[in-house]
């Protein structure tokens, strides 16, 4: 179906070897934690300058005091149109005593690039930057127009995106939409996701009393740290079922062709058993049910816990206050907002309704059907480059929250298709964060088909 | 029965005014954290430089490595030895935040005087050295031999104190022996405390994953966070009591005897609300009923909790780890050693015995009966000073590791009387620890009176 010169691009690639990995370390460089409001301004001039140095006609895009989200176009030899998106900012990279090496000097240690935000996702900025620095040199053109999103909040959740994709839908308009990274596996099978969870992220701060107390006095006075604990316990049961009522009532059985999609999958259950150094999957799970638990199990997860002395040694104090924060993945269909509020009735019905509540972030989950016209375009693609069946995730775990607005605000079908460099060792938000060099070369080339296919009839 | 010259004391004491409190600053000065190993060997120097300076022969007494416990003694006038004991060292100052002035630099607002440690327990140093000073510039020599032992470990559970008990046994023979510090009612009562509460403190460290992990795989992967809190809520109802078998096996009823006492204190349930801002005590409690709860209930306490991002903001990570540190505070002929046990085996049978378990304290609660003629003879001298009837607490809160020790080594009669100047707001254990200063003046009074009327017939 296509007639794309690998040959030809495979030869400038090679005499250009390097230049993503340049481009990922000076992105690496460059702190730009959303969380703690650092090296976010910074990082958007950089990610501008080297847009406009590429050949984009840029714009920051800013909107209810946001971050500005850095806006790129530029335009191609066909009709159709891609947007592109991705985001600069990287999670806190704490505990940093974890870290083999700074998380913000990037260092290569046997073959990985060790940085925080490395996978998650400077590398995509720097491949898919990368790929058209190369198209554009060898044809003076892009086969298609690109249009390319790269906002600085992701990592808080994406607390404006809805705003910003609002005020400039029309700027958004497109065929199609790719989103960050999905990768190949180990097995060279490339890797498309077709959605991703929702989110709800909540702190519960429960207060005993007005100062700390010594622990002489336990008999007798309220306790913050006790009284966090029995209601956290509330929430969920030992083998991860959310105990909140209702919490389940909009959630709905996969259907035959996703499930079909998820026995297709390779096992990668060695992979992560390595990757994180644990025996066991939740319930003993394996297989087919391990996946369909992955896929389409919503979850309350504790993020942070924090009471008292936590210092070395011994201090019996009894602490006036204790903080949880939790996240919940949601499912399609699955409203933020109503698992809030059944949280908070569930909370009362307990005798916890003194804890409070802080609630961060609010998004659904998102999915384009596996059956879009886009969806099998971008999978034929794939699996051409690759030689291989792609492998399809129906719903990712993660939480992109700009897909409830894309879809809100211009409507356009999307997924990740395989243009990271991220592994399945890549440790996102972990300490030692890192990609392999190897993996960086191959996403260059990909993209590089990728964006040279779509501009085929 | 007694014929001291207070009028003569008390001159002097006006002539000498500001002494403890100059004292005092200079011990709260020197930090002295032995949980952290901060300052504890240049407070050792300084306190057994202000002893020798005020006529004592001293000496610092080690045993297995212990931090150095400052000996001194006085030879007095009539055959009765009182052992006096205090520490020297002092709890962490954190959280440092919550301090209004900083915890080593002692400040006085509004007639308290701010430190670390001011009330828990370098104010009843300086009120008996003050008092000795006196005693000594007044008649030329003390009414009694005073033997007084000043340790370095008590606030990380005197881990040594017992090496050092049975190493210089001899030093501590007496008649009967005062430790650190009960005070005087807002109603003028003395306050005397005849035993202590027994310690068993615990660190349980959860593991799930090697590394932390993105919350996207929160449905598959292990969470030591919630591992924990469902291990925790396992060990306690929400009303206190703990559910771990066995526990109360050795736990008895109170006495008449002891009954009577506490009906016999003055209600303080007021003092307690505003010092530490709360509504209600435990299960609605007053009166009595608290009374013998707060004296004779066994407790679990979380002091600590710890697991994933606590800082500000938001981070979606599945925690590798989490920590709680626990206290248990224990009444009469409950053995730290068999509840630490009974804590493994419900841990197991619970399912959690993947849960490590580190101890760092273990002490028996002691208590020396009511009816001893030491208790008799010093609640007759506090009385008589005060005016007014002693309240008796048979049992204290907090926890004397050394009673254990000196009741196996030495066998000594013991008890706390109001040479301290504490009060029920000071803090102890949490920020802004202060004390009183009018407190202080009469605590040296109190120890003038009580030396001098040990040595009478």
């Amino acid at each position: 179906m296509m007639s794309v010169d690998m040959q030809r691009i495979q030869t400038y690639l090679s005499e250009h070897a390097g230049e993503a990995q340049e481009l990922l370390e000076r992105l690496c460089r460059q702190p730009s934690i959303s969380a703690q409001n650092i090296g976010i301004a910074e990082m958007a001039n950089l990610v501008e300058t080297l847009l406009q140095e590429s050949g984009f006609s840029t714009q920051k895009l800013v909107a209810q005091g946001s971050a500005p989200a850095v806006f790129g176009e530029i335009r191609g030899r066909s009709s159709f149109t891609l947007l592109l998106y991705n985001h600069y900012d990287v999670q806190p990279p704490e505990p940093l005593e974890l870290w083999e090496s700074p998380p913000f000097e990037p260092t290569v240690r046997d073959g990985k690039l060790y940085a925080r935000g490395v996978a998650d996702n400077k590398a995509e900025i720097a491949t898919r930057l990368t790929a058209i620095r190369a198209l554009l040199a060898l044809y003076g053109e892009l086969p298609i127009t690109i249009r390319w999103l790269i906002e600085g909040e992701e990592e808080i959740g994406s607390v404006n995106f809805d705003a910003i994709a609002e005020k400039y839908t029309h700027l958004l308009q497109a065929d199609g939409a790719l989103w960050e990274g999905a990768n190949f596996g180990d097995n060279g099978r490339p890797e498309l996701m077709l959605g991703a969870k929702g989110l709800l992220y909540v702190q519960l701060d429960a207060d005993g009393l007005g100062v700390d107390a010594h622990s002489g006095s336990a008999p007798i006075l309220p306790s913050a740290a006790w009284k966090l604990v029995q209601a956290l316990a509330t929430l969920r049961s030992p083998s991860g079922k959310v105990l909140i009522p209702g919490f389940y009532d909009a959630v709905k059985e996969p259907t035959e062709q996703q499930i079909a999609a998820l026995a297709a999958q390779d096992d990668t259950e060695e992979q992560y058993k390595q990757a994180y150094h644990f025996e066991e999957f939740v319930d003993g799970l394996s297989g087919l049910e391990l996946r369909k638990r992955q896929a389409f199990a919503p979850t309350c997860n504790i993020a942070g816990l924090l009471s008292g002395y936590t210092g070395e040694g011994t201090k019996t104090v009894l602490p006036a206050r204790a903080m949880a924060k939790l996240d919940f993945r949601l499912v399609p269909d699955q409203d933020p907002e109503d698992i809030l509020a059944k949280l908070k009735a569930h909370l009362v019905t307990q005798g916890y309704g003194d804890i409070r509540i802080t609630a961060f972030d609010y998004c659904r989950a998102d999915m384009t059907p596996i059956e879009d016209p886009f969806v099998q375009r971008i999978q034929a693609i794939a699996e051409a480059f690759a030689g291989k069946p792609a492998e399809i995730t129906p719903l990712g775990g993660g939480t992109l929250p700009l897909l409830e607005s894309l879809r809100k605000r211009v409507g356009l079908p999307g997924l990740s298709a395989p243009g990271n460099a991220a592994y399945w060792g890549s440790a996102a938000h972990s300490p030692n964060e890192n990609i392999r060099l190897a993996d960086l070369e191959r996403a260059v080339q990909f993209n590089c088909y990728l964006f040279a296919s779509l501009g085929e009839a």
